[in-house]
């Protein structure tokens, strides 16, 4: 019995750990079609900033690692081309068939495509994998570019601001929307702005075609596309995000056939709806479903809420769930309070932390939060996610049991200071 | 209609303003036994340290502030010795007696007396109050002692501790038990000792009657006990705690009669039964759901999961429900499992951070948890104390969508870690 594993990275080594771990005698092939295998790609930013010195240190394990530790066959540069399912055979780029009994799709997702002029040209960049990082590294060192501009406010293009302006360039962030990170929150955004521009940070907003050629160095990042083309061929279904469509077993419309990861859809807790949000922790997690149920087990992924956390020049920008403009969109009615407290006790250093907190008017269930500030961010958002996870209504968050000491909060932690105020208008 | 409040620190104040914001026509009238209303007692080993100038930087509102801000009548040194509750009166010490309609009884608590030769001594103090981290502070000062013995292993001994170690005293902590924090926990206690060792702390455990006059200064921090004897002398009922009886609404057995804070108990929720659990956090909730309701509103206190956390010299030591000491206790079959990874990417300074989750191994249930380290601590503890609020089981924590960034955490977040190694347990 093979289990094969498309996708080495975060989804497909999990799913491989996973179903050794579950059963011993399972053979176990991952075929990557990159160079490296098992790289913090979330750690790309840091590396093109010169806080991680070779790119080398973002990789955790080498096939080396896999086949003796784990007696799990890992190669590299092997690209598979196609999936021929009614034969059980992955197809690879030099020809060769690769035999399976349980296939984990794990393809993941590139970066999406900009139509804008210039966009192939040898200063333009995205930052995806490792190699990307390489390049821009490379580019930096040997160009010494002074301008550069990134196009998209998501995440990977805030970091990428934040990389590049520390390395000592001066930095222009554009952005097709008028928002950052596709929350349509205008709050959100005006703080990511005020910081940005702090650092000198030059903003366009609603712009749609920068002028690419006018600077020294353009990184694109406009979001994530999943890599579903040989998947589709063979037969695998989407959902409606595009994505692989999965059940919660991570099983696709074949049978035997599982995928995880950035290729894939997850269901949304807070719509109960699917929805395609890539992001590493979520790849983890599929994929140590995926491997359990490949290798015969019975595990189920419950879903997503969307939390995601970005570093922008020192201050943390959280989000989780729904934001007003999202859930408006999705049908609810929603209302949001918006405070600004203090991280800690002032005689502790606390700094200034805001947290906003959406939920449904007619239920009072909460629906999502932000939080933004220098410290105590990855917290706050992380109780503000558990609380999604458990439907939790706002009177109910108001009253959370959590620590505090003056070193590490105030006596009515910001969170809950939010839900109360959100409670009068609920 | 008048409302009294015989207390004037946190769930007094909290009762009073809450039910001022409900009802702006009633008259509310506060009474507090000490000099000063309305402060932080949780700072008070920060104000010994020396981190806190004065004293009265711990006071968050005056009387003064209550009366013409929130028409709210503030008595100080107003002691009440007895309540006529068949009259509606309150007596004071001088006398005179104050009528009520609605009462909160919110008399606090005050530290346990220890059995030990030599306690009434000048230089045995407690921390407690105000006027005590005055008067320890002024016997600093005066007396330069260098021998100091702190008595007790609860957060209060533990912080009095620290800060007595870097006022530059030799410092002894003797517990009558093996352990810290009152979680008859093996692993939490050994953390919590090397941090005292490693700064220099002597320790004594097991040991009933230190040598007290043997100490340049002694600070006794054994424990609380409720102020009930005027809500008992009036007919309040006490709970099994031997703090007094609530019920959601924060009311006494007494119609009209609300008690909060520490002296009432409150409902904890993985037991199900009451809990005497003393917090400034847990006696505002109560406060304001006491005043609401004196108010002629309908709230409704859910109870707590005694979420707590101490800092010990720069470690920060966090805890939630029960340990598996006392949920054997409590009647569960209690499993747990303990890891430590790292609060964050090593590239970002993350540090060590121990996490233990306790589940019961019938109904996969999470009980509680505990997490030490130097960074990250309150996050992860309010996190767990969340799962608890919702009765979370192990394998729905395991799916937590954490947020995940290498400057605020791992991949795997510490708490999904724990919780997958319980799981394979449970």
């Amino acid at each position: 019995m093979r289990l094969l594993v498309i996708g080495g990275v975060a989804a497909g080594l999990s799913a491989a750990a996973r179903a050794r771990r579950l059963d011993p005698g399972l053979e176990i092939v991952v075929l990557e079609k990159g160079p490296a295998i098992s790289y913090g790609a979330c750690g790309l930013p840091y590396y093109v900033e010169g806080r991680i010195r070779r790119a080398g240190e973002l990789i955790v394990y080498t096939p080396e690692y896999f086949r003796k530790a784990r007696n799990i066959t890992v190669r590299t540069g092997a690209r598979v081309i196609s999936i021929a399912h009614p034969r059980r055979e992955a197809v690879l780029e030099n020809g060769e068939r690769v035999h399976y009994d349980r296939l984990v799709i794990a393809t993941g997702a590139r970066p999406r495509r900009v139509d804008i002029p210039g966009a192939g040209q040898p200063h333009v960049f995205t930052l995806h994998t490792l190699d990307d990082a390489e390049r821009l590294k490379a580019y930096l060192r040997e160009k010494q570019p002074k301008r550069a501009v990134v196009v998209g406010a998501g995440y990977i293009g805030l970091e990428a601001a934040d990389a590049l302006r520390r390395n000592g360039l001066a930095v222009t962030l554009v952005e097709q929307s008028a928002h950052v990170l596709h929350r349509g929150d205008a709050e959100l955004t005006k703080a990511v702005q005020e910081r940005l521009e702090r650092f000198r940070v030059a903003l366009c907003w609603n712009a749609r075609a920068p002028e690419i050629g006018s600077y020294d160095l353009a990184v694109l990042a406009v979001g994530l596309q999943p890599n579903v083309e040989i998947a589709v061929e063979a037969g695998v279904e989407l959902g409606r995000t595009g994505a692989i469509r999965v059940d919660e077993r991570m099983e696709t419309n074949l049978s035997g056939v599982y995928a995880a990861g950035d290729c894939a859809e997850a269901l949304h807790l807070v719509t109960g709806r699917p929805a395609y949000i890539p992001l590493g922790t979520t790849a983890n997690k599929m994929g140590r479903v995926a491997g359990a149920n490949a290798a015969g087990g019975r595990d189920r992924f419950g879903g997503v809420v969307g939390t995601a956390i970005v570093n922008v020049f020192g201050m943390g920008v959280a989000i989780t769930g729904l934001s007003v403009e999202q859930a408006r969109r999705e049908g609810f009615a929603p209302v949001s309070a918006r405070i600004t407290a203090r991280s800690r006790q002032s005689y502790f250093g606390g700094r200034p932390i805001t947290v906003e907190l959406v939920a449904d008017s007619g239920t009072r269930r909460l629906l999502g939060g932000s939080v933004w500030g220098e410290e105590g961010v990855e917290g706050r958002i992380n109780v503000i996610a558990t609380a999604l996870h458990n439907r939790m209504r706002v009177e109910d968050i108001e009253q959370l049991d959590l620590a505090y000491a003056p070193p590490f909060a105030t006596v009515w932690d910001p969170v809950l200071i939010a839900a109360q105020q959100l409670s009068k208008m609920v």
